[in-house]
């Protein structure tokens, strides 16, 4: 054997270069070898890990002040098929551009917004759907197969023919996007963006939601809580403030951003209004959906399924309207007594997107809040509307998602899935949850990862996580780690039980570090080594501990692993034994036989006693 | 409307009392009442809530040296077929009798053990397949029912014929007692515990371990988890010991337990012996179990399925077998080459089981330890033989559930189900998790609550949980909470997906609670109100808050729930309008039609025009 030249940890992993040159940023996990006796070792081959934290990664120290570096820059103006503005488009943006200033911005790249030229269509869709294969589709190929080609991937699986079933190839990812039963959120003006994928026959994603509210939180917090969410595994990050300087903490975190952020521009519209959701109008929804657009946001949940028609069927609930696009909508619904101006403005929303490639994510406006009200009219209605204009939206070539629920018992949410496939033409999904009982709060991460996992399953692509503070208050940075990892492992599970070949590569290496007291290969292979190192620590804080063939579960007399290992050695004695007895009879027999060939007289041919 | 007359918060609860006059305690949440206007309220009815605190509940402060009262002692008594011993049987006990004087016993009442008069048999599947319903049984079918009789849960459900499906009787807890579809595990040497049903067809129950290793923990720390874990709602409570003091460890855990304990005495056994495995003998097992039995341990754990010739099967397995008493068990029978003495004296421990009425929890030595060894030959061989053994006990009467796994991943999980149903003749299914995933330690109380709320949705009666220092160290305190928590709430999701007809009451209090701003309800109706008050203090630590009409993660302006409600509002005052006009209406046709009727002669019969 030859000893690894890298010693065991993780280290920052950018092997896969796309044909753009864009590196494709993992990390990867080098481990320790098995000792199998004391002269010979087996080595445990690398494991490359999906890494969502891009610069934010192990080596850099952040300044959030400075932006990250614009990768994708080269990629976007590659295409020739759009321009740079000389300023906003927004009102309100140049409005805001002194107070922008006075509060920070200070990037190493001074943000000016691009747009596709005149009556262009910049999306991915729009590229996919002519045939192209763009370097975001490359780049998300690269990224789904960690870096493996699909012959190193069959040779670590142990498939003989060298083929992986669900290998991910670029053609691939251009059918599905093409299709609409993928999307690539990737705004022209978020360069600083690393592509990922979202779609039932990908990797299932996380969604990490952050945001200031009137109450609480500074810019400041949120951009950490971005970071921090980053390197905890988010996919896409959705602002959601509602508080005060909601335009400069946008600018922050895009800026600050390598995973898809997508907002809720109704949220800001209604900041603008005084809260007043009456005085909303569509041309100040529409300057605050150029702003955003302008800005770099990747995604949009635009509320255009909550019709008038279906309020009056969310009165009887036992929780009304939970969402607060939703309820919104409502109100100005009812208090104009008109069809929701997103509705009817839905085409105009179509040409904003396609100049910036935003993608749609179809907000489910009249998702149940509580166990009573799952499955419902209102619900499904809506759900059924949000396929009509998918449809729409799909003749634009714009990129779209759809929103799903919220809480649903169990034995309620496949119908959901399968709701959603039917009437949605299997755009991708993208659930809250959904949370399998109301009576846990302070525990909604966990209520709502078993719906999570189970959802994802059944072919939800992206888990919108929930945090231990759902309900009760404004997520921490903590609560952002617990609703991660909850989400992360959601999310793993569902990809096992999906099937997906890359999956188990890493339960298997993890389990094979546990099974032979590789304690610091374990920690490095679990989705949260620092917690895990910190637990095992608190029981046994010794160092020669992470070397010891025993766990403080059991003592080290009475470890069942070990004792398996004692088992698997007398087995292997055994077999061993048995191979040399059979050997000897063999050769006892055919002693035998050739003396009794010689006593027939060594004769060829001869009746058998 | 009168105001209620206990002001809102959680009560002791002990209306419902057994014919044998023994008090079902639970908790009562008194709610406030929802303002309609300004003046009138409308009422919400108090909730029952099932609870496993016991004596330990909100009143008294604990003192672990007393024990608790035995509540239980008379109904043991007055059935006049068990006898007090001068001894105990055990030589073990007798030799360690200074020793548990000199670490503290001093309870109110010392304990002396009573057993089955000669060759009786006291369990209560024997009592109930003779047709009696014990109070055990009685007291149980209260429990489930929370008190209610079926009239007024039918009312409280809006069952208009006063029949609730699955309403719990004392006839039906015999049947499924003596079919061996449900156990109630109940020590007669466990006067101070009160009982509990495990089984398909009642609330899915959820099992704590605790206990201390060679490495850490005191005895007075094993009593404390004992104690909180009954608070948090713990329904059994398995005490793994391996350190030492194993025996006064269980003693004190025992009397000062309201819920069953179960055990895994092969643990202690191997203390015993020195930790050397192939040293067991049935003789010294035998005295353990006695021992254990006498002592007041409710259910074993017995690994009597691990068959000589299931254990090759495990040699070629990523994890190989990670079942402590498996790979025990294991060991000997290679070592000796002779089958699993539990085995090959099954019949024996049957004899001893009747005489205290002990249950089976027959041990699953061969569950997965990973995702890849899932389902495997090695774990189905061993399911099979448990369902033998199932057959051998229930014709001692003796009661029994089947463990099961461990790791598995989601689409594996029903098999599980169905083949322990298919093999098992339907004997309680008892499942740690199982983990639906490997890669997240630190998180397993995560990873397993997913699998345990799926496979309890499937009919699993008892999950055994697992807390964030699975494979990582020894639970705490605090770990315990965590565990307990996941899993009371995946039990909780699973009887909502298994339409459990009491189990949606507490989700609707708690929906309705948090739409109308009942803060502190919902805080009450939680399965932790002190935590979901201190996540929302956190946020809003003011006292004022809690009676605000908005949460902390929207803002005052800005939240869904209060839009709603004007919605609401909105819809009422519409249809109100549309009333009105509709009344002025008619009576405006009215007026007009007069008028013809004047116009036209006032004769009653003419040509209508």
């Amino acid at each position: 054997m030859t000893k690894p030249t890298t010693p065991p940890g993780i280290y920052p992993h950018t092997q896969a270069i796309s044909r753009a040159n864009w590196p494709v940023r993992m990390k990867k996990v080098v481990l320790s070898p098995t000792p199998i006796n004391d002269r010979t070792h087996e080595l445990n081959p690398d494991l490359p890990i999906y890494d969502c934290s891009g610069p934010w990664g192990l080596a850099q120290e952040p300044d959030a002040r400075q932006g990250i570096d614009r990768l994708r820059q080269q990629v976007i103006e590659a295409r020739n098929d759009t321009e740079q503005l000389e300023q906003f488009s927004s009102q309100y943006s140049r409005d805001r551009a002194n107070n922008l200033l006075k509060i920070g911005q200070n990037y190493g790249h001074y943000h000016l917004p691009r747009k596709a030229k005149a009556g262009g269509n910049v999306s991915q869709m729009h590229y996919a759907r002519q045939g192209i294969i763009t370097p975001e589709m490359e780049y998300v190929a690269l990224r789904e197969n960690l870096g493996f080609s699909e012959a190193e991937l069959a040779e670590r699986l142990g498939l003989d023919d060298g083929k992986v079933p669900g290998y991910i190839t670029p053609e691939f990812v251009r059918q599905e996007v093409a299709a609409g039963r993928a999307i690539i959120p990737c705004n022209i003006n978020h360069p600083e963006l690393e592509p990922m994928i979202i779609g039932r026959n990908f990797k299932v994603k996380v969604n990490a939601n952050i945001g200031n509210s009137a109450v609480t939180s500074s810019i400041e917090e949120e951009v950490d809580k971005l970071l921090w969410a980053a390197r905890w595994g988010a996919d896409t990050l959705m602002d959601l403030s509602t508080g005060k300087d909601i335009h400069e903490t946008r600018e922050w975190i895009v800026r600050n951003s390598p995973i898809p952020v997508g907002t809720v521009p109704i949220y800001q519209a209604l900041e603008k209004v005084g809260g007043v959701a009456e005085d909303l109008t569509w041309e100040l929804f529409r300057d605050t959906l150029i702003e955003q657009a302008e800005q770099g946001v990747d995604y949009f949940t635009i509320h255009a399924g909550v019709l008038l028609e279906y309020v009056p069927l969310t009165a009887k609930r036992l929780t009304g309207i939970v969402s607060r696009g939703g309820s919104i909508m409502a109100k100005w619904c009812l208090a104009h007594h008109q069809q929701n101006f997103l509705y009817t403005h839905f085409a105009e929303i179509c040409d904003i997107m396609k100049a910036y490639d935003v993608a749609f994510s179809l907000g489910d406006g009249l998702r149940p809040g509580c166990i009573r009200d799952a499955n419902d009219a209102a619900q499904f209605a809506e759900l059924r509307t949000l396929g009509e204009l998918t449809q729409i939206a799909w003749q634009h070539d714009v990129q779209v998602m759809i929103e799903g629920p919220g809480h649903v018992p169990m034995h309620k949410i496949k119908e959901n899935m399968e709701e959603q496939l039917k009437h949605c033409h299997e755009a991708p999904f993208y659930t809250l949850g959904p949370l399998t009982t109301d009576i846990a709060p302070a525990y909604d991460h966990i209520t709502s990862a078993i719906g999570a996992a189970q959802i994802g399953w059944y072919g939800t692509s992206m888990l919108c996580y929930v945090t231990p503070k759902e309900h009760l208050g404004l997520p921490n940075k903590a609560d952002v780690r617990e609703g991660l990892m909850a989400y992360r492992l959601a999310a793993h599970a569902a990809d096992l039980a999906k099937g997906w070949p890359l999956a188990q590569l890493r339960d298997d290496a993890l389990s094979k570090a546990r099974f032979e007291f590789r304690w610091e290969d374990q920690f490095n292979l679990s989705l949260d080594p620092e917690r895990a190192r910190e637990f095992h620590d608190e029981t046994l804080p010794q160092q020669n501990a992470k070397v010891a063939h025993f766990c403080s579960m059991c003592g080290p007399k009475f470890c069942s692993m070990k004792i398996t290992q004692d088992i698997r050695d007398y087995v292997a004695e055994q077999e061993e034994a048995e191979q040399k007895m059979a050997e000897q009879e063999r050769q006892q027999g055919m002693a035998e036989q050739a003396e009794r060939f010689r006593q027939h007289g060594s004769k060829l041919y001869h009746e058998v006693d």
